[in-house]
């Protein structure tokens, strides 16, 4: 049987969004695994704000994507040859896939999907979506009984985990920040948010004068830009910032917000920091049967946008910097 | 004996430094101890830059100085009379004395000196400035073995206590940053930094490159301004900012330099992170051991730069703003 890879490689650096320029649609045989690799027949990828980033040629906390490298995703897939004792083929495993349909990974670098696990759910909630909001939350942001919250991005895959999860961990207020007043409902009356902040129609700063009139004790930062700033000047003593992601930066480098307010951080005696989850990759296990318990309870609730076809990837991507999505965006590869 | 009390008052908020009419000079009488307070005669005031925030009308981790108060203060002082059984006259006291000759406090608000403690040291690395670069650079910094190390403000009293601790604690490099030749000398040759970078005429940024090559694990920062943009843009992984000052914007707040680089804090995976050591009161005998030891063993040496007369201490707090010190600056009253 002949088999075709489609590999979607980047062939010149984005300027802004992803365009046509962007990405070269290439068709190759699958490679050979290696001795200790497995051939993966790729399924489901997460579409993360994250693979933007490694399209800059910017150092970061991993190296850029090189011109002509198959972009960069994790994913899941299917083994279907293999030399890796411990991976027979016909498991189901989640690793750095790429956009492609088949890719020959080192064994040491996937993770087995356990059997009858939703692929769909292994990359929401049990993947680096869900894994970001419990470490931001409980490690990073050290959550406490009765701290008021806000999110930004509250609506995203990442945002909506968190503001839950701060609702199960005893939170005061949650507030989210989103960009639509039928994001702003699904917040409220779908997730448990006490309040939702429509950042395009309200008058933020207003509105967070309003929910937090004794300031905000813990803040989960997805989007960046001045809303930061904003909330500095509104800092509850001993308040924590977890820096997640600058959403409303990666596509424009100038929009990377100046910050003023950060001297409160003194006289509140706050914390701001930054958060990769793969400081955490040894108590993954631990945030994977917190978050399934959750789940099953019925006390998180997640929605999945799922796009069609390995084609669709670079609009998929997009689709985070324009706020086109609700819930955690993946793409279905065939 | 007629006892006279001169006292400095808030007449007027400064815009800027201190001048002719920001202070009142008036004289009263002593006041009379109440119940479970100690009279106590002023004889050291610790001049810190924190006098000058408390001038301002901004809310802070203390109120605001009222206009028709005398300044605040810390300072060590002997009970000339008491109606506190704990206190008796005789007795050394370090604690918000005031600019003035003589405080009625309550006796739960002073701390007593050590006989034979020279009050000197008390106010200098057993005041507030030894505690904060205790606290700052063990707990905040969470300083270890083999990091490097750069330090602002670094031949003023905290920033040079907080230099030679952490060279103490096993840091792999210590930088300073003062504002002359003389003072990085004196960091360099008699302190044990590995060196000094002068702000005024020094290419900060080239000389931030060249001894960092690696990027800063820790910033102490007592400073703030553009500075600390400079340093986001070159920490490590995982690297620690300790806000403990801004001074450069205490007496212009249109010199809280704008930072951009925050964004680093995600990439680097880093901390920042404000200090008021109100929060350590319960542990500051643990401080005092510690530094009292180091000191005995010449691990750590101080510099005092005294002024004479109360009538002084306003162009004292100045000399912080002006850089005209070298190490602690503190007022003898009479």
């Amino acid at each position: 049987m002949a088999m075709t890879n489609r590999q979607l490689k980047l062939a010149q650096r984005p300027n802004g969004l992803v365009d046509e320029a962007t990405i070269e649609h290439a068709e190759h045989e699958p490679p050979e695994p290696r001795d200790g690799q497995a051939l993966v027949r790729v399924e489901l990828l997460s579409i993360d704000p994250t693979i933007r980033t490694w399209m800059d040629d910017v150092p970061g906390y991993l190296p850029p994507i090189s011109l002509g490298e198959v972009v960069r995703s994790v994913g899941i897939g299917e083994v279907v040859a293999s030399n890796a004792p411990d991976l027979p083929a016909g498991s189901r495993v989640f690793g750095l896939v790429g956009w492609q349909d088949y890719a020959a990974l080192d064994a040491a670098t996937l993770t087995p999907v356990p059997d009858g696990a939703d692929p769909q759910k292994v990359l929401n909630l049990l993947g680096i979506t869900g894994l970001t909001a419990y470490f931001g939350l409980l490690d990073v942001g050290r959550i406490g009984e009765g701290d008021n919250v806000l999110v930004s991005g509250a609506a995203g895959a990442t945002g909506s985990v968190v503001g839950q999860l701060a609702r199960v961990q005893g939170a005061g207020k949650v507030v989210g920040v989103a960009g639509s007043a039928e994001k702003c409902t699904w917040l409220t009356d779908e997730l448990g948010f006490d309040a939702a902040i429509d950042y395009k129609s309200d008058d933020v700063t207003a509105r967070l004068d309003e929910e937090f009139p004794e300031g905000i004790d813990l803040y989960f930062d997805n989007v960046g830009g001045e809303l930061l700033d904003h909330v500095l000047a509104r800092i509850a003593n001993h308040a924590r910032i977890v820096l997640c992601g600058a959403i409303s930066a990666y596509t424009d480098h100038s929009k990377h917000a100046p910050i003023r307010n950060h001297i409160n951080l003194i006289t509140r005696r706050g914390t701001m920091q930054g958060l990769i989850i793969l400081d955490y990759a040894d108590r993954y296990a631990e945030a994977h049967a917190e978050l399934s318990r959750l789940e099953a309870e019925g006390a998180i609730k997640t929605r999945e946008h799922v796009v069609d076809g390995l084609e669709q990837a670079p609009e998929a991507l997009n689709m985070l910097f324009t706020g086109a999505n609700t819930g955690k965006l993946m793409v279905r590869v065939r």
